[in-house]
């Protein structure tokens, strides 16, 4: 093959049968893949998550991952966040002409240790280059299913006064990590993304707690953003306690020069958990022993106060409303 | 909101919430799709088919449709291929800034129409926002699953020699559509894109004929390319008779003017159909029963002479093998 992407691995003839079988098929292959119909045959029983997330993040590599592992966490997190075991995946590229080879490469190879490494299989993909200039590098969609194993399944309109909010790990680091990359900034101490595959973690935590009442990733707009979106789904306020936010100091000192708020950042590997505040302590407890969890902590209560509302309670004691996202902070972060 | 998408739209904050509930869900929305989770809960059972594209056709306006509605066919027809009904799909949409929201209202209503008239659901979404020339235009991801109702299912490698090879109609038309309009070619007479969801016809096919061995959707790379695939995965040979290959005569004429052939033109409306040689003439007429079937016929016959090649008896009866599409001959078709 070419050392470069070229337009004829996407006309769907000769060329893209060997880009298939000689880079997909090597790195992310497995029975039904391999069969390359239109579509793919699976057995699942009973009630089923489908999410679908595009990811455009610029640049394609970063500290801590590249848009091929994120692309496979990102939707194995939406599909967890149902309380449900992620078993299938589709995956779609769209590719600019010119691509080097080996920058594909390392992408599909990161892809197929981030499958394994969540247990979930691709079973179905699809494949379009498009001549310089219609798309910056590569642009990848997944789409996955998985069964859902607690019913009622976790959900933004499930939170009640009363419930405990808890975050699995720090705030920010994706964000600032792409926006610190992009801008070719060097930052004193080295920032990461967080991009991880939450789904072990979220699995023994719903098993053990199957009284969670909201699951939800703050991915683009945030940790202020998803729990305006959590608040105004469910009806319900909320109280946040800004001494307990867990921000890296490097990821503090990195927001504060550049003038950005690491509530409003995407993250790509912590989740909220909303449940009853009774299980907070056990809660906890099973977040912490997992690798991804060490940092999890409680950093807030639902009330019904403000239903709606999300009300930071500051150091000194003042409070604040946080409200949505406004504008754009930082395009393709994700 | 503005006349122009605009970056905060896809920021996932309040920008984002307002394109969501006054576009998206105004055309697409239903009950699932309007809880906005970041994943849908679907209850499905046995054996599902699974199958995900991306569309970046060029131009995303043509006679017979455009992007919206071709997103829809595509992936309700993959999914339909493998005799299930399709019932739910995710929609990830990536948009260039400063796309005329008039233009994405048009897409996104046509993908209502597509879906309504299909009977499948769309569940979950995903809208990315993009800086100016980082993506041309619009480009669309649809993912679908339908549930099998024949088994086994039809698959690319159940051809059988001694079967009848149909195609649902005329060749050729969406491929010649894209690229005049792309060309801005004045062709004598109209030519349309084909665009369509075949699944109604499809299941009626199945379920009166559970022993169809293949349907495919000769897409990218044409009825010539798909049979390659068919006669390889199933390690057969393949005679098509040039004389019964039909092609609209505006369709034959542009091809001849612009030196392409409609063996290799994608198709978005038309099916392929291998099965057992005594049911093909069941199988036409039902196939011609329907408004998408019309223009049905045989086209030709699997053997066991030549494994994997595909032979055309030319019209003086010569003998020429057809091999995949090599090179691009239209990159962005769909």
């Amino acid at each position: 093959m070419s050392d470069k992407v070229l337009l004829d691995y996407g006309s769907g003839g000769r060329a893209s049968q060997r880009l298939i079988s000689e880079l997909f098929l090597k790195h992310l292959g497995n029975e039904e893949l391999n069969r390359l119909n239109d579509a793919a045959e699976l057995a699942v029983s009973g009630r089923i998550a489908m999410s679908t997330d595009s990811f455009t993040v610029d640049p394609i590599f970063f500290p801590g991952g590249n848009i091929g592992s994120l692309a496979v966490h990102g939707t194995v997190n939406d599909v967890a966040m149902m309380g449900a075991v992620p078993r299938f995946m589709t995956c779609a590229y769209i590719i600019e002409e010119g691509l080097p080879m080996d920058h594909l490469e390392i992408i599909v190879a990161s892809m197929g240790e981030a499958v394994r490494e969540a247990g979930v299989v691709i079973v179905s993909g699809d494949t379009k280059v498009v001549p310089r200039g219609a798309v910056d590098k590569i642009f990848i969609n997944t789409t996955g299913i998985g069964e859902i194993i607690v019913d009622p399944a976790p959900s933004g309109d499930r939170a009640r006064p009363g419930d405990a909010v808890l975050i699995s790990g720090t705030i920010g680091d994706h964000g600032l990590t792409i926006l610190g990359t992009r801008e070719g900034l060097d930052f004193q101490a080295r920032v990461e993304s967080d991009s991880a595959s939450l789904n072990h973690l979220l699995i023994r935590l719903v098993r053990e707690l199957p009284e969670v009442h909201v699951l939800r990733d703050p991915t683009r707009g945030g940790l202020a953003t998803t729990l305006n979106e959590i608040t105004h789904s469910s009806r319900v306020g909320c109280h946040l306690d800004e001494g307990s936010l867990p921000v890296r100091p490097e990821v503090a000192g990195g927001c504060s020069i550049l003038g950005l708020d690491p509530l409003y950042l995407a993250n790509e590997g912590k989740f909220l958990c909303v449940l009853p505040g009774e299980d907070a302590e056990k809660a906890l407890e099973i977040m912490r022993a997992d690798p991804l969890g060490r940092d999890a902590c409680r950093i807030g209560t639902m009330t019904d106060e403000n239903p709606g509302k999300v009300a930071l309670i500051t150091r000194l004691g003042g409070k604040r409303l946080l409200g949505m996202l406004e504008g754009e902070q930082l395009p393709r972060i994700c």
